[in-house]
């Protein structure tokens, strides 16, 4: 099946940085075999991409699908406090059936605003593989390890099942313990090992904020002695947030991608990664993390933040540019995922996972510098159409899921009100 | 004529902060005669808000609405640099009709994002006088009046003719001087003198990047001292960005309002305002300034990123919440702009400014906290409804205006194409 994506203005983030104003997009079944200027051969589906941009579709590198119930639940409240007296109480309660509905919630949010891949931990696993099965999404899953509860190596067999189970082919997994503060340095070691083992990437959350630093450093010196210590730095290593890592030019002759979450680190108080600096050593991916901290999943919303943010506090709008803040959500991401052969770019060979971006809406008219405008300007509304793997999942904005909409906030509704969650 | 809006969740930001869960506002021509639990009386039109949000019409207290034009220029650029290279050259070109056009555009990007009145300063003021009834929306207006080009005094005759035949009940006038770097001592304490004899607000840039306050601290020796030596502290004083007040304290025995403009400041490199210590001794305002350093004029966006950008910057998310920003964009703007008698919260007897606003679309479902989530995730698209001075302007996304977006969009083009905006 040919799919040609006619007369876009083609934004391809590949290595040297190739845009063209008006360009085709050639796909075959779920790869990309040409981009030409006029394609003239046959095909069996045309979109009419005309005054839109074709981009690749975004990654998102930090998340927690079962989160959307959380939502606009963290006002006020610091990262501990949000975590003892909202989240852990009710996660708790949640079964693997309420994490389906609320994950294929996440799951379609993903499409609405262009986003083609996570990398995800949490728990609740069938339902998350369940969900991402139906919404037909990529991602990168790691079952939330920790062993404070002293059922550590109960949750290190399911992910593993899971991992020698799973037959979704979008679906990849990582080991991904939960984080310093409530795993152990036997259990971490553990986590590096396995993963070594299985050439799987490692993934964790890692000086989100001060405190978190303040006890790394008590246990293991410094942050960069933690990751050594406990033999993650051997790894394909995804670090979450990274708020405050005072040694980042340590890590720069390691595999290691540092993920920025900056509007969950506003929300709860934590602080400003510097990701000017932190870029010339590691690389940078972008992440929104649940949308109880991140407010939601939008990368575009996320995306002008990070690049307002770099500006702001380097009180220099010249140390970062809205294409540097667009590499972090497309091919950076990819990197961090270990999916950068497949995705992240559109580039002959790849996987068709492209997006269509309309920026005609008379309230951001005109946008002189198109990707500038894209950062700053693009809301979910301007997402046209989300193709992953060759599949079209929305066009013209219509998602094309055999999913009822209603019934499914109904569901997500019903578990609100089950446990309660205010 | 009386309309009823229905069932709405209504915010009102009166002073005690009253939200009714489901109620019906009156209308009766352009003031609001009740709010009432269910109303059962007659009336000529009928707007059903159930399970949406009613809430005031937004007010930005700081833009320049003819700069449309200039949206995505600013990517890598500074204060100064972006002036001088991007915006200066071109606004010496612009006429009164190009203003009509980039003036429309941004008055109509109001109607779309619900709000109902903008603080602006510009030249072109015909131009800007005429997109200002067209479309309907309220203006305090000021024509920037600056010595630097030595036609000071010709700005100011120009300004007076202007106020003396306005017509257009929506529009009231404000004495709006640049800022310090552009107007001598003298023309600042004419224009204070101005603004008292007519009793009219005074509006300028003040402390927006750090050079500007080196500046200032080597003519008049600091922030105080120059708007004292001025005479502005004896006016009602609207004082935008404001991003580096050092003496804030010393200002709240006066009638002072600073106007936070966050993304522009961000996008070129000033800094962030501490607003949570300023608050404590002044009346604190959000504006977006011009598109071309704010991105946009969706002041939910702009809400977003303020209530973010306090909880990160003081690393506390207590120190800020979600209604502090809300009040920010409403009630304290129509008291900084001295129209909180009229509008900026719904009230009997207040001016019908209005907006309806749905958060069902399912990327952003569910929102737990309905404030924070209002004030997080609202995009342009999930405002409904735009009501000003009684008229209904926008209803179910559709603008009630009798002007031609593709055209005007077309005329707009034309202006970039002429003067080689890029």
């Amino acid at each position: 099946m040919i799919k040609v994506i006619k007369n876009g203005y083609v934004i391809t983030m590949d290595k040297n940085g190739n845009i063209y104003e008006k360009a085709d997009v050639i796909i075959k079944d779920d790869k990309i075999i040409d981009i030409a200027p006029n394609y003239s051969g046959e095909y069996d589906l045309l979109i009419d991409a005309s005054n839109k941009i074709v981009m690749p579709g975004l990654i998102n590198a930090h998340t927690h699908l079962g989160m959307s119930i959380f939502r606009a639940t963290n006002d006020n409240l610091n990262l501990d406090d949000w975590l003892n007296k909202k989240i852990w109480p009710i996660e708790d309660k949640l079964t693997d059936d309420d994490i389906y509905y609320t994950t294929l919630l996440s799951c379609i949010e993903m499409i609405k605003t262009g986003c083609v891949m996570a990398n995800d931990m949490y728990f609740g696993s069938k339902g998350i593989l369940k969900a991402l099965k139906d919404s037909k999404v990529r991602c990168l899953f790691g079952r939330c390890l920790m062993d404070a509860h002293n059922n550590g190596e109960e949750k290190i067999n399911e992910f593993l099942e899971l991992y020698h189970n799973n037959d979704n082919p979008l679906v990849k997994f990582a080991v991904a313990p939960h984080a310093f503060y409530t795993c152990s340095k036997e259990y971490l070691q553990r986590c590096s090992s396995l993963a070594k083992e299985l050439n799987l990437p490692f993934h964790i959350h890692f000086c989100e904020n001060e405190n978190e630093v303040k006890g790394i450093c008590e246990k293991y010196g410094s942050p960069f002695n933690a990751l050594k210590d406990t033999g993650m730095l051997d790894t394909k290593l995804i670090l979450a947030h990274g708020t405050f890592i005072d040694e980042i030019d340590k890590l720069k002759d390691y595999d290691v991608s540092v993920i920025h979450n900056p509007i969950s680190n506003l929300n709860l108080g934590c602080g400003i990664a510097p990701i000017v600096k932190y870029k010339q050593f590691v690389n940078v991916g972008l992440g929104t993390d649940g949308q109880g901290s991140g407010n939601n999943m939008n990368l575009f919303y996320h995306m002008s933040v990070v690049d307002l943010l770099q500006k702001g506090i380097y009180k220099d709008p010249t140390v970062y540019s809205s294409i540097d803040t667009l590499k972090s959500a497309t091919i950076n991401n990819a990197k961090a995922l270990g999916v950068d052969d497949n995705i992240g770019s559109i580039e002959v060979g790849k996987d068709a996972d492209i997006i269509v971006v309309d920026l005609n809406n008379v309230e951001i008219y005109p946008g002189v510098d198109i990707i500038t405008n894209l950062i700053h300007n693009t809301e979910s509304n301007n997402v046209d159409t989300t193709i992953i793997h060759g599949e079209i999942l929305m066009q013209n904005h219509e998602l094309k899921l055999d999913i009822d909409l209603d019934s499914l906030k109904n569901k997500v509704d019903e578990i609100i009100n089950r446990l309660m969650i205010a």
